[in-house]
């Protein structure tokens, strides 16, 4: 399916809501390089999104550009966005700009959980690589983020082609994916890790409300 | 003697029975790069098959390429197949496709025991190292693997040369080999790791149908 | 604002006084690269300075140089400085002329805490990473640093230019800052890194008088 | 004395015996790089070898290749042979034939313990550093070791020049030397590590049958 | 003051006596690269040398060579002189003639404390780098240190140029310097390493006659 029908079907409600499941000790396998494979989250904001915070845990191989979490929207593809750039360094984009933040090399047979975080009213940008706090940066001061979008995971959303990338497709297993409309402490943080959010999500791990499309299976 | 004759004397039954023997603390060696030196495992499924694991342990020092476990039909010569590409790659076989592994650095003075693990439904492919898994991947979704089928120890079969390659033979230590109809959960593994398999096993360790030929010699 | 407006402002007071605040378990975010975000340190030593010692913390994953502390008086613009010119490698100055300090590779995802002191009777530098001594430098010996100063955090000051260098900007979290007219010893070095200085300093973090400018916020 | 007159010597008898000594915490010193130095060991197997075992203590910084232990026979110079051809590569001769055991980079400032064992039905030769086996390895299948030999310490045998080659020689300490007319387990070599053999050897360190020529010292 | 006259001036004893001082807990700084900073150590054997030891703790940060105690005597400007040559090797020199001790790279952020212990009657050379033993090497069987020497710490002393070479001076700090007219044990180095030698030296950093020129400062 064509990335231009997703957008149409989802704003349009075709798709039909599906009930949010608990997949606590479960992850998402994308066993394949693919420009069709995706999961498609059915939740969005209720409001226009002036903080929002993002988690989420993967396993992977992959040495080249992927796309983790792309949130579009009619303004911006990448809205929201988290992207692993290269092995050591992940770009967060908030309103299509990005802010980059370099990461200790893997530990190797070791998933990793990062999260991400934005404030509109100083622009700051927050970023937690298994739990630890990386230096903070800044980007898009006083920015909106719409709330009527689209979500999905591993792949990235680009309006101009109309259809995902394999080259920047997601390959490996994914898991404890979160999202907030309010900022994170480091003890949110941690609490997130473990699947016990201290605050109420967007949408969660443990009630997910998700449509897979193409080759991705879930797995305990 | 040649690998096509390998093949007919084992389909054939030339080989005879011979009873499997309880293989705990011992280990097979192969001391030597030759092309003719392997050891014949005289187990085969009962079904055709739409899951199989395969588990053993090697210790070499080896960098080229060799061939740890081949299973050949006569549809496919790596119809299931676990090769070592390089140090720090290893590639799992399903009806002659592959799917690749990256692992770490083996550590120095260690022996490394690997799983692989396929299911027909969704094509997943499952790898352990020392007992901890790699981000799955797939391939092969909906194939069946035959079970007419030559099983090798250290050398790859190759039926268009008829013969064994020398520069993918094994030279090093092999043991704990086991295989499965079906899938293992890392549990399953860790109980492999240690013979105590959780499940009744197509042929194992402490209880191996084997015949060694050439320069192949159990030691403790 | 130009930086040599700083400098007018700063001396005739139009700055006025502001209370100063007690910054424990707090840090300045500066977030991006600018020529116009800087903290200015609203207290200067009530003598001229024979001795010195600064100390601060920061977190930040800059490649480039950059200045963490920057002490210009009419005679010199680095009349005492504290920059990291690349990863690995400090740099004081006093009264213009710098003495440079090889440290170790930072540990990834960890701040880093630095002190220097100045004697003027040996012209003896000391400094410390994570509280361990270097082996001591020298420079300016018999020198005298005036009292009449502007301090800034985050930026160079450069009376050539009169305006600060975005490209020697600091990006990234900083705290902890104090500055005595006295040495320290390897204990009072460990006190001032839990924000228990042992010496009563010419400012601290505890109570902390400083002024914000551009992009730099005050986060827990 | 040239290499030539050392064979003749000591198979003529003409060093005459001298009492074994218990060398227990002491090592032989070769300070120097020559081609005269040497420590010869006065024991010989009393029946041609099937089987044998040799181990030893070594520390040294240098890089360059350089024999350890060099057992001649009329046969061949290298009829059993330890070389460490370079740092990461021990050679095992048999018959005149080597194999290479790859060995992870020694750990700075601590000396390395070394045991090689060969069986003649198989032709597996095994391996220990610091008692930790490598793969097993093979050669020479069905030979048999003369026991009519000259044993050296130090430097290596090459009739063919029939002197020492200084830039073989071994500069350095050694010492907990054995030799036996078997094979050995892993509990075998951990005993002789520590000076308390299981079996009888050959020779050993406990009671050593040695003559030193040129510069080697003997030290606490 | 050129080196020349500092041979004369010791030798005639116009620098007079200074009492010994215990220097414990405390160092000498040399914080510049200068051609005109040492320190000059005012004892000297009663005997000519057969054996002699020394030790001494350096903490810098140097990359190129320099020259951390020398020893001259008419016959030889480094009749015992110990050079750290660059980064991982340490020269000592027996009578003019040197042989090289690789170290590993140093621990960064601490001092590093080294031994070095020669005899006559075999030539044998042993080094210590904090506490532990290099393989002994050899230099210089058979000669015999002269009594009558001018010791320097932090500069090399070279009759040809008559001047010390700024570009092989010391900068960074030394301490716990002893010497001996006897070899040391393992068990005497660690004693050393804690200021509470087993032997009474020639002279020792508890009880030390010197005398500092140029910018050479005595620090806790």
């Amino acid at each position: 399916m064509g990335m231009r029908w997703l957008w149409l079907l989802t704003l349009t409600g075709l798709f039909g809501p599906s009930a949010p499941q608990d997949l606590f000790t479960h992850v998402l396998v994308f066993p394949q390089k693919t420009n069709d494979s995706y999961v498609l989250v059915k939740a969005t904001p209720e409001q226009p999104l002036q903080n929002f915070s993002v988690c989420l845990r993967s396993y992977t191989d992959l040495t080249w550009p992927y796309s983790l979490f792309s949130y579009a929207t009619k303004a911006q593809d990448s809205d929201i966005a988290l992207i692993k750039r290269r092995p050591g360094e992940y770009q967060v984009y908030v309103g299509g700009k990005s802010v980059s933040f370099p990461v200790p090399e893997e530990t190797p047979m070791e998933s990793q959980h990062v999260c991400a975080t934005w404030e509109s009213s100083t622009g700051i940008v927050g970023f937690w690589v298994n739990g630890k706090a990386r230096p903070r940066k800044g980007t898009q001061k006083g920015y909106t983020v719409s709330n009527e979008a689209v979500i999905v995971l591993g792949q990235k959303q680009d309006s101009r082609t109309g259809s995902f990338d394999a080259s920047q497709s997601f390959t490996g297993e994914m898991g404890d994916v979160y999202m907030w409309d309010s900022g994170l402490s480091s003890r949110d943080v941690t609490a997130a890790m473990y699947n016990s959010p201290l605050k109420t999500p967007i949408f969660g791990w443990r009630n997910f409300p998700y449509e897979t499309a193409g080759e991705v299976y879930l797995k305990p």
